[in-house]
């Protein structure tokens, strides 16, 4: 671990580093508020880990590595005002401490700033650089765009709801590995082995998200243990309790999504989704996901020991219990 | 004005050909809807002319046009959301007409669709369309930020006015016409003739368009003449009045603020102004600009009568009624 805790103070140095212009305050205090809030870093890690795969020092990959975490904090910040989020990261979000205009017009200069970093590589490497983020960032709008379809969708499949998250969060994990790979000049075929890895840990990921929020130790969860399934999220481990209930023609799912005393209902819920056995067959889900994408890393033609740091990353993400 | 009519319906044609995905619809379809709502395709028409001038087909030229259009909308919606402005082009706004999350995430994806425009520029180029592009969305979102500021600002200057509108309107005119230069390998010098005889120019369109909001023909006129006036925001022509009234010790101007009946605010205004000198004073600023952008071109080394076509461009748009 000691390897990733150092290249995530590196980019944590790098992202409290970087400069914002001074004005117009109203548009950029809230960039520097944001951007300090924390958060796991993952992303520009794995561009990091990625570039040193392929012979790329830090240094030369930092400037793709800020790419994605601006662009990251950019979704974030949008998405927190389309879901009405008073809170991110146990502090207000921006919409809320400044107002909505604030928070849509200080995402936007984020966005562009993202594009600044990209703007770094001026060789023939941006090209790769610039097509794989604005094919990502296209889908993580469109990804954000079906979650908030779902929310108003009386049934959502499993397989749609795989594909949303796919879009809303794993391509970008996926995108922030392959940069490195881009950056390292790594053929088309070993960039979609990096890309895969990254997507199919992102969905892996997501998914066990999804356990935690409703499993999760409240001692060192940051957020209300349980908020989807308050505000019955059809998240894929509600989607699977529904699915397997109605094979049994069981209605207590049902009846869980009306109970309105909170933690009656969290209570309620994490004993059935128990009891119907969805809680296993989602973690199974999440595994297959997360046996891809080692199946993905194992094929990248790279000498075996090498990938010791993903491995590592990988298991890391899979065993947190926040 | 015929070779003009004929590059208009050329950028239409690309516009309303340009294929969104279909789905997820609700991300789509208020860019189908926005996109087609017209405009005058100014800032796209001159990205053709720009690389005309530099030995670049308009069909090589067409990718940068259309992200400097796309960009030009995406900024608009967003603008729309934060303004609370109902109508736009006569038409419901996106935010309006769907609701402000749809209308900002379809803004996010209409960004990202600039920037794909740009992708398709896969040499050396890239990186200077791609560092221009860059700086000017940046300015753009600075200048709306300004523009927000104002309007709870007790006193604003006509210097930090003009500067205002010099990074909320014109730097994209000085982009769109830059990018014609850019691709066609113009030098450095070259080129900062060329973005700012956009910049100017696009300033003066500017101050024209804050006197036409209240002089306009109303049957002309798309939108209510005078609703500058009626919101009180400060634009070039009110900050002239209040200047020269100050000087006088005239209190009409402080009075016109605070007058309720809408037509008759409208009529007091455009009589006062008149009568303050401050609409002359305004329209002499607007020229100074405009001089400033024409002697930009007549520098520009490259033969005179190449140059025809961008002085009929810059004198229509100095003479129009709408």
């Amino acid at each position: 671990m000691n390897e990733l805790q150092t290249l995530t103070s590196y980019i944590e140095e790098q992202v409290s580093g970087h400069a914002f212009p001074a004005t117009p305050a109203q548009l950029y205090d809230p960039l520097r508020y944001f951007m300090t809030l924390g958060g796991k870093r993952m992303r520009p890690v794995l561009t990091i880990i990625g570039g040193q795969l392929f012979g790329v020092s830090k240094e030369e990959s930092i400037h793709a590595a800020l790419a994605i975490e601006f662009f990251h904090n950019f979704s974030l910040i949008h998405d927190d005002i389309m879901d009405a989020a008073p809170v991110r990261r146990g502090k207000p979000t921006v919409h809320t401490k400044w107002n909505p205009n604030i928070a849509i017009l200080s995402g936007d200069v984020l966005f562009t700033e993202a594009y600044k970093q990209l703007a770094h590589y001026k060789d023939d490497r941006l090209s790769e650089l610039l097509t794989r983020f604005n094919e990502t960032a296209t889908g993580v709008c469109e990804g954000q765009q079906m979650d908030m379809d779902f929310e108003t969708m009386s049934t959502v499949s499993k397989e749609q709801y795989i594909e949303m998250i796919r879009l809303k969060t794993s391509v970008l994990v996926g995108c922030a590995f392959e940069f490195g790979a881009i950056l390292g000049r790594a053929d088309v075929g070993t960039r979609r082995l990096v890309y895969n890895f990254g997507v199919e840990l992102g969905i892996a990921f997501q998914i066990q998200d999804d356990i935690l929020d409703l499993y999760a130790d409240p001692e060192k969860f940051g957020k209300q243990v349980g908020g989807d399934m308050l505000s019955n999220k059809k998240t894929l481990l509600l989607l699977t309790a529904m699915e397997l209930a109605q094979e049994k023609g069981d209605q207590r799912v049902d009846q869980l999504l009306s109970m309105s005393d909170p933690a009656e209902k969290v209570a309620a819920a994490q004993a059935l989704f128990h009891e119907l056995n969805a809680t296993e067959a989602t973690r199974l889900i999440q595994d297959a996901h997360y046996r891809k994408a080692l199946q993905s890393l194992e094929a990248i033609p790279i000498e075996n020991s090498r990938k010791e740091p993903l491995r590592r990353l990988a298991e890391f993400l899979m065993n947190r219990e926040l």
